[in-house]
C-alpha cells in the first residue's frame, strides 16, 4: 500500500522533536530543504546579536572583552559543539573558516607524519572530496613536498599503502550524501602508520559523530550548516589531545599564544587546542552561532543526536520511497545509499536531463534545494535535498514530493526562465 | 596663555566634521579614547545587521548569497577601503583576520624574494612591532629558512642590509604612536632590493595612507579599530597588482579560485587580490563593518582623510598641551612623538609607577582609555589614549585631561581597587 497525506501528518503528530520546529523561524510557504548549505534562522538569534550590537559593543565596548566573554567564545561554543563529535570539554574551538582550519590540522599532521614515518609522502584522500579540502591539500602538499593521491570511495583502503602518511576525508559527502564509516576507516588508516583527518562539514548536528570513540586524529567542521550558526559563521577544530601540544600550526597568532597579553616578541603556543587559534575572532557571528548550537543544548531531554539521527533517516527513508512511489517513470535515480550507514542526512537524486531546470522549478515554488553539476564523465547532475530533523517534517517531505510529481508530470520545468544558468545558487 | 574649556567648546562650534558625531552611538558619561582598539557602534549598524539576520538570513536564506550579494561582500567593502589607504578599486578584499591575511602576504613575498633575490635571507621588523605579527613572521622564517631580525625603529634603515629580503613593519606603532615614514622606508627597502610589507591596523582611517604613491608591496589591516566594524570584524589586504597574480597564497581555498562553483578537484587561482581570500566569511560581522566603511564614504564631502588628519592632529595637540599645562608635575612623560609627520592618532604617557591604576580611575570615570605594559627594561609602562576625529570633539579632550588632573591631584588612583590587576583590560 502506498504512503498517505495522512501517514506522514500523523508522523509528525508523534514525533518527539516536532516541538523544536519552534526554535527556529521558517518563512511562509517554503520547504526548505537546503540546511545543509545554509541552515535556517534559530529565533532567538536575531535579540541576541542585537543585544551584543547595542549593549556589549554599543554600550560596554572595549569592556566587554571580558565582560561580556568576548575573549572565551572559541572555547565556550567549542564545548558546545564536543558533544555532539564526541570530544570532551576543552578539545574543541569556534573559530576562523572550514578551509583555514584544515589548513593548520593538516600542517600539524603532516609535521607529525615528518617525524614519525618520514619515508611516508602521499596524502589520502576522495576524488569527489569538497574541492576546498583538495585545494588545500594540494598547497600543502607541494610545499612539504607531499603527493596527493586521489581516489574513489571505493578504492581508499587500498590506498592506505606503505607510503600513505595522512587520509583526509570528509565523513559525508556534500555531493551524494555519502557517509564514511569513521571508526573503520580511521583504524584501516592507524594500522597502514597513516594520520586519519575528518571534515565533519556535513556530519557535525546532522549525525551522530564520535571522534574519541574513532580514534581520529584531527578533525573540522563548519558552523553555517546543520548547526545553524548563520552565513560564514566560523568553523570549529578539534585534534586529538594525544597530538595537541606535540606542533604548533603554521598560522601562530596571538590568540594561540600562551600569554597572548603579556605582548611578548617570542611565540609560545598556549596548551591544548588553544593553540589552534589565530587572530581576533568576528564576535557578532559567533554570537549567531552560540542560539543555533544552544538549539541542540536543548534537544539533550530529548534524546539528542541519537534522537535526531532517527528522525533523520525517518525522514531520508520517506523521501525515498515517496519519490519512489510518486515521481517513478521520471527518470529520477537514487545517488545517495540506501543503508543507513552509509547515509547522511540529505538525498541527491541524479536524471539525464533537467536537474539544474527541475531544482529551479521546485525552488519558483518554495520548495528549496540545490542543484550541483556533474562533471560530464563520472559524475551526474545532481538534486540534491537536505533534511534537518530539527526543523523539517514529515508532511513537508510529502508536500515536496507533491511539488517535484507535479514538476516533472506538467513538464514545468522546462520553461525557459528555468533553463537559464544566470547564477549560481 | 593657558587653554580653556570655552577655547575647546570654540574648537567644537567650528568643526567642520562634528556633525559626524551622529553617525554613531556614543555611551552616556563615556569619553571614549579606545577607538584605537575597538571602535564605537555606528548608528546605522543595528538595524544593518537585524535585517541581514531577519529578512537576508532568515527569510531569503540561501537565496541571499546572489539576491543579497553576500559572495560579492569582501570585494564591495575592499574598495570602500581602497580610497582610504590609497588603492585603486579592485586592488583590496575584506576577509579572515589580520594575523591570517599577514601569513599570506608574507608567505607571497617570501617566495618573491626567494626567486628574484634567492642570496637574502633575512625578514626585518620592528622589536616593538605588534606581537602577532612578529608571530606569524616567526613561523613562516622558520618554515622558508629564513632570520627574522628584529631592530628599534632608528636601527631599520641600517637593517636593510645585503641580506635583507623583506621589511615587515606597522605603519603607526601599537605602543607609542609614533608614525613610520611609508614612502621613505619603502623607497629605502626597495633601493636595497628589497620587499615592503605594511601592517596599517592603526593607520586606516586614522591617518592618510597612500599605498600606490609609496609604492608599497603588500599590506593587511584591521576592521575594528578606526574603521569602526564592530568586534572582531574581518580584516583587509592589498597586494600591488605587480605582484598579485605572481604567485598564489598558501591558504588556497575556494573563495580564492577562478572559478568557485566549478567545483574542479584542482586550485586554479583567481586573478588578482580575490586569490587572496580563502574560505566562507561571516557575512554578520561583514555587514556591520560595510556601516563603519560607510560613514567614510560620508566623510567625502567634508574633505575626506585630509580633513580627518587636521583634525587628528588638532585633538592630539590638544591633548598634549593640556596635559604639559593641567598635570605637570605629576610625572608624567610624552610617549608619542611631537612631530605630527611622526604621530599616528593616538597620545601615549608613561609614568615611573601607578599607570594601570591611572588608567582604571580614569575608566571608573567613564574616560576610556588603556594599558600597555612595559617590559621592565627598555619599554614603559604606558597609558594610552586613541582619538578618533570621527566622534571624538575638543572639549571631550578637556573633560579626559580634567579627570586625569583630579586622579592625579586626589591621589584617587592609589585606591586598592584600581591596582588589582585581575584582568586585562
Amino acid at each position: 500500500m502506498s504512503t498517505t497525506l495522512n501517514h506522514c501528518r500523523a508522523l509528525d503528530t508523534s514525533d518527539p522533536l516536532r516541538a523544536m520546529r519552534k526554535h527556529f523561524v521558517l518563512p511562509d510557504g517554503v520547504i526548505y530543504l537546503d540546511g545543509n548549505s545554509l541552515g535556517v534562522l534559530p529565533a532567538s538569534a536575531a535579540a541576541r546579536v542585537a543585544d551584543v550590537i547595542t549593549k556589549e559593543w554599543g554600550q560596554d565596548l572595549i569592556r566587554s572583552w571580558n565582560s561580556s566573554g568576548w575573549f572565551d567564545l572559541p572555547q565556550r561554543l567549542g564545548d558546545k559543539i564536543a558533544p555532539l563529535v564526541g570530544a570532551a570539554p576543552g578539545e574543541v574551538v569556534v573559530t576562523d573558516s572550514t578551509s583555514v582550519n584544515l589548513y593548520k590540522v593538516l600542517s600539524a599532521a603532516l609535521a607529525i607524519a615528518a617525524e614519525d614515518t618520514p619515508g611516508k609522502k602521499t596524502v589520502v584522500s576522495e576524488r569527489s572530496n569538497f574541492p576546498t579540502d583538495l585545494y588545500i591539500a594540494e598547497g600543502l602538499c607541494r610545499e612539504r613536498g607531499y603527493h596527493l593521491r586521489l581516489v574513489d570511495p571505493e578504492g581508499i583502503t587500498n590506498a592506505l599503502d606503505k607510503d600513505a602518511a595522512v587520509l583526509m576525508l570528509t565523513h559525508v559527502n556534500y555531493r551524494t550524501g555519502a557517509m564514511h564509516d569513521m571508526a573503520a576507516l580511521t583504524a584501516a588508516a592507524h594500522a597502514a602508520g597513516c594520520l586519519a583527518v575528518w571534515d565533519l562539514a556535513h556530519s557535525a548536528g546532522a549525525v551522530p559523530v564520535d571522534l574519541s570513540g574513532a580514534q581520529a586524529d584531527f578533525a573540522v567542521g563548519c558552523g553555517y550548516k546543520y548547526l545553524n550558526g548563520g552565513p560564514g559563521a566560523p568553523a570549529f577544530v578539534w585534534v586529538h589531545p594525544q597530538h595537541a601540544d606535540r606542533f604548533q600550526q603554521p598560522l601562530s597568532g596571538w590568540w594561540g599564544h600562551a600569554a597572548p597579553f603579556a605582548f611578548t616578541p617570542g611565540y609560545r603556543p598556549a596548551p591544548g587546542i588553544t593553540r589552534y587559534l589565530c587572530g581576533t575572532q568576528p564576535i557578532l557571528s559567533l554570537a549567531a552561532l552560540e542560539c543555533g548550537l544552544d538549539v541542540f543544548v536543548a534537544t539533550k531531554t530529548l534524546g539528542g543526536m541519537a534522537a535526531l539521527r532517527r528522525k533523520s533517516l525517518a525522514l531520508t527513508d520517506l523521501f525515498i520511497t515517496l519519490v519512489e512511489e510518486r515521481c517513478a517513470d521520471h527518470g529520477l535515480g537514487l545517488v545517495t545509499p540506501r543503508d543507513h550507514a552509509q547515509r547522511g542526512s540529505q538525498v541527491c537524486l541524479s536524471r539525464s536531463e533537467g536537474s539544474y531546470a527541475i531544482v529551479q522549478a521546485l525552488i519558483q515554488r518554495g520548495v528549496i534545494g540545490d542543484f550541483r553539476a556533474g562533471d560530464g564523465a563520472t559524475h551526474a547532475d545532481i538534486l540534491r535535498f537536505g533534511f534537518t530533523p530539527l526543523y523539517i517534517g514529515f508532511e513537508d517531505v510529502w508536500q515536496a514530493v507533491e511539488h517535484l510529481k507535479q514538476v516533472l508530470e506538467t513538464g514545468e520545468w522546462q520553461r525557459p526562465e528555468f533553463n537559464l544558468k544566470h547564477a549560481v545558487t
